[in-house]
C-alpha cells in the first residue's frame, strides 16, 4: 500500500495518489508524509481534502508543520486553520516561533485570534492550555427533542459531542447529560431532568497530574473546564488525557534514573541537550560520593590489615543499592497511582521491615555458604560480610521505603529525592557497618 | 459529606444516610465502602438501587466483592449480575475463587452461563479478556431513522454506543459509523453511506501492550475485537485501556528495579509475596558482584602499594552505575512508546558516543579539579582516576544504550535484561580499566 502509493508520487500520478491516500487512516497518513520530499509533499498536501488535510497537519511533526505554513499562502493557512480541532491549532501554535505565529494570527479573524491569544496565555500543563472550546452546551429548559436538535445544528463543528453540557443565562455550569441519555430518553422529557448535577470539574489552571488522576478515579470520558467564577470555558477529552499519562510516567522514569526530565523525543534532541539533562545529577552524585571515599580513607588501616575486606565493597553496595531502589521503585510508582497516601507511613515501614528481615536473612545465609564453604574465605571475614549484608539489605529497604513518603510530606517530587538520595545514604552507612563490624570481630 | 453519611449509618438511620449517597459518584460510594463495618455495609448494598449497586460494587476491592456475594440471598445475586456491565462481571469472577464462580454461574440463565464459561477461558491480557460484548450493531442497508430508533430500543444495556459496529448476516464486520456521525446525518441516508470501513482492529487473541499501542496511535474511544473468522464478538473501550496503559507502565517499573513484576496493590501484598518478588534478582546479582570481588583480589598487589586507590572505587562504581542507568532508562522508555526502533540502532550508539564524550569530559575534568586541588592527593593518582572516570562513563551510556535495543532484537523485555546486566558489566571493566592505568601510570 505505502510503496504503490510512493511509486505513483515518483511517477507523478498525483492524482491515483490521491485515490489511495484517502483511504488511509490521518495517522498514517502522517507517517507517509515524514518519508516524502517536501516539494512532493507540498503537492500531495494540497490535493487532499481540506478536512483529510487539516487532520494529516495535526499528526506530522512540528518541523513539518512549520515548512508546510511557511511554504502555503495566507489562503490556504486560513482553510486549514478553520478545519483543524481548536485544541490541535493551539497545541501548533504552542510550538512555533513567533514569526509563523503572526502570520497564522493574521490569517484568522479578530474573535479567533482573540481567544487564540487568550489561550497561549495559559500555564503550560495546566487545564486550560489542553482543553478544546468545541462543545455542545445545552439549557435546562430544552425538551430532549430539542436538544437534539440543537446537537444537529451545531454539533457539525464539535470536537466531543457524547457529552453536553449544561449552562444557566451566565454560562456557569450546571450539569453534564450524555447523547446516550438523550438519545435513549422520551422526546418531551426536560434536560434538566436527565442531566447529571454532581459534576467532576476542573479550573483552568488545575494541573494537567491532577486531570489524569480524575479521568483515571472515575472513568470519564471528557470533562469540563471551568474559570475562577465557575462558568464554563472548555472541555478535556480523554485522547488528550492518555498522552498526559504516558507523558507523566516517562517523567518519572527520568527523575528516578537521575535526569532532568525532557519532553521532546530522544532521537529528535540534539547531544548538547542531552548530556545538559544528565550532568547535573552526575555531577551531584559523583561529589556525594565523596563521603564514601572518607570513610573508606578515614579505616584504611583496617583494610590495610584485612586486604580481602576491600573484594566485597562492590558486591555490599551493588545489594544495597538493588534492594533500596526495589523498595523505592514500588512506593513512589504506588504514591503516583494513589495506591499509597501519606498516612500509610507506617503501614509501609512495618511491611518494608518484615521485608527486609525476610530477604536480608536469605542474602545472608546464602552469601555465607558461598564465600565460606565454596570461596574459602576465613571465618571471620565471611561472618564480617554476612552481618554487614544483612543490615544494609534492612537500612535500605526501610530508606527505600519511607524516603518518598517523606520526600511527599515535605512537597517534594518522590521521584526526583528517592532514587540518588538513596544510594548515597545506603553507601556510606554500608561502609560504617562492615568496618566496624570488621574492627570488633576481626580484632583490628 | 462522607462524615455526615458515617454519622446517620451509625445511628441506623439508613433511609436518609441513602438519601445522601445516592448524590454521590459511584467510585466515591465504593471508596465509602471500604470504611464501613461489614454488618452495616451489607445493610446499606441492599438498600442502595440497584443500578448504583452495581456500579459500585463493580469498583469496590475483590474481598468485599467476595463478603456481600458470599452474604446475600441467590435472587440478589442474580439481579447484580443483571446489572453489571459484562465486563465488570468478568473482571470479577476472574478474581474470584472457584466455589463463588459457581454460585454465581448457577443463578445465571444457560445463555450466560455458556458465555462468561467462554471469556473466562480467554488468555489472561488478552483481546477477549478485557472486551466488553455490549455494543450496538447496525446492517448496513438500515437508513440513518431506523439505525437511530434501533439504538433506543437495545442501547439502554450497551456499555458503549457512541460507537455502533455493522455487521453482515454472519456477524462479519462491515465498518463502523460514531452515533455522533448518526445524529448529523439526515434521516434517510443510509447506514453504509456514513460507515467507515477502514476499521482498526484486533483479534481476541492480541495482548494488551499491542492493544494499548494501537489505541493511543490512533487515538480511538473503542476498538472491535473480531475472532478468526473476522466475526465481530466484542468491543474494547478506551477506559479500560487506560488501566493497561498504567498496568503496562507499573511492570516496565518493577522489571527496570529488578523485581518480578506483580499486579497486585503494594499494601495489599503480605510480605512474603513482596519478599519472593524480589529476592530472585537480588541473588543473581549478588552472585555476579563474583566477578568484581575477583578482580579486586587479582589486584590487591596495586590496592596494597597505593591504598588511597580503593577510596575511589565507590564512586567510580556508582557514576558508571548512574551514567549507564540514565541511557538505559531513555532507551527503554522510547522502545516502549515506539519512539525508538530496532533500525535505529547506529542513530542510538552516535547519539550515546556524542553524549557521553560531553559528560565524561565535564565530570573527569570536575574530578580533577575537585580531588588534585582540593583533596591534594597525588597528581598521578588523580590522573588515574579521572581516566578511569572518563572512559568509564563512555562504557556506561554505550551499553546502557545499545544493550535495551539488543535486548529487544532477540525478543528479550528490556526492561528486564538492561538495568541488572548494565551494572555488573561496567563495574568489572571500570576495575580493569582502573587497576591497569594505575599499575602504568603509578609504575606498580
Amino acid at each position: 500500500m505505502k510503496e504503490l502509493i510512493l511509486n505513483l508520487i515518483e511517477q507523478g500520478k498525483y492524482a491515483d495518489a490521491k485515490n489511495e491516500i484517502i483511504k488511509m487512516n490521518v495517522v498514517d497518513i502522517a507517517q507517509l508524509f515524514e518519508e516524502l520530499e517536501q516539494q512532493k509533499l507540498l503537492v500531495v498536501f494540497r490535493i487532499l481534502p481540506k478536512e483529510t488535510a487539516a487532520g494529516v497537519f495535526s499528526y506530522i511533526s512540528n518541523d513539518l508543520q512549520r515548512y508546510i505554513i511557511e511554504s502555503i499562502t495566507d489562503k490556504e493557512i486560513k482553510t486549514i486553520l478553520d478545519e483543524l480541532f481548536f485544541d490541535d491549532a493551539i497545541d501548533f501554535l504552542e510550538e512555533m516561533p513567533s514569526n509563523v505565529v503572526k502570520r497564522v494570527l493574521k490569517n484568522t479573524d479578530e474573535g479567533t485570534r482573540k481567544l487564540i491569544n487568550h489561550f497561549l496565555n495559559y500555564p503550560e500543563y495546566s487545564a486550560g492550555s489542553i482543553m478544546t472550546i468545541e462543545y455542545v452546551d445545552l439549557k435546562k429548559e430544552m425538551t430532549v427533542v430539542q436538544a437534539i436538535k440543537h446537537i444537529k445544528q451545531t454539533g457539525i463543528d464539535k470536537e466531543a459531542i457524547h457529552t453536553c453540557y449544561v449552562t444557566d443565562e451566565f454560562r456557569k455550569l450546571e450539569g453534564v447529560v450524555s447523547l446516550r441519555k438523550l438519545i435513549l430518553s422520551e422526546d418531551d422529557v426536560l434536560v434538566k431532568d436527565v442531566m447529571k448535577t454532581e459534576t467532576i470539574f476542573v479550573n483552568t489552571h488545575d494541573d494537567q497530574e491532577k486531570i489524569a488522576a480524575l479521568f483515571k478515579k472515575y472513568d470519564l470520558l471528557s470533562m469540563p473546564v471551568v474559570d475562577n467564577e465557575q462558568r464554563l470555558v472548555g472541555i478535556l477529552t480523554i485522547d488528550d488525557i492518555v498522552d498526559i499519562i504516558d507523558q507523566e510516567n516517562t517523567e518519572d522514569f527520568e527523575k528516578m534514573a537521575a535526569m532532568q526530565p525532557s519532553e521532546e523525543e530522544y532521537l529528535k534532541t540534539n547531544a548538547f541537550v542531552l548530556a545538559k539533562h544528565r550532568i547535573t545529577w552526575l555531577v551531584i552524585l559523583m561529589i556525594s560520593a565523596t563521603f564514601t571515599g572518607n570513610i573508606i580513607r578515614k579505616f584504611d588501616a583496617v583494610l590495610q590489615s584485612v586486604v580481602i575486606l576491600t573484594s566485597f565493597i562492590p558486591m555490599l553496595m551493588d545489594t544495597g543499592g538493588n534492594a533500596g531502589s526495589q523498595s523505592s521503585t514500588l512506593i513512589i510508582r504506588g504514591l503516583a497511582l494513589g495506591e499509597i497516601n501519606l498516612k500509610d507511613f507506617f503501614r509501609v515501614l512495618w511491611k518494608e521491615l518484615q521485608v527486609s528481615l525476610l530477604v536480608g536473612t536469605a542474602l545472608s545465609l546464602l552469601n555465607f555458604i558461598r564465600i565460606y564453604y565454596f570461596e574459602k574465605i576465613d571465618f571471620y571475614v565471611s561472618v564480617t560480610v554476612c552481618i554487614t549484608l544483612f543490615f544494609t539489605v534492612i537500612l535500605a529497604k526501610i530508606v527505600g521505603g519511607i524516603l518518598p513518603i517523606l520526600a511527599k510530606r515535605i512537597k517534594v517530587d518522590p521521584a526526583l529525592m528517592a532514587g540518588p538520595l538513596i544510594t548515597t545514604i545506603v553507601d556510606a552507612v554500608t561502609l560504617v557497618i562492615y568496618f566496624s563490624t570488621a574492627k570488633i570481630l576481626l580484632g583490628i
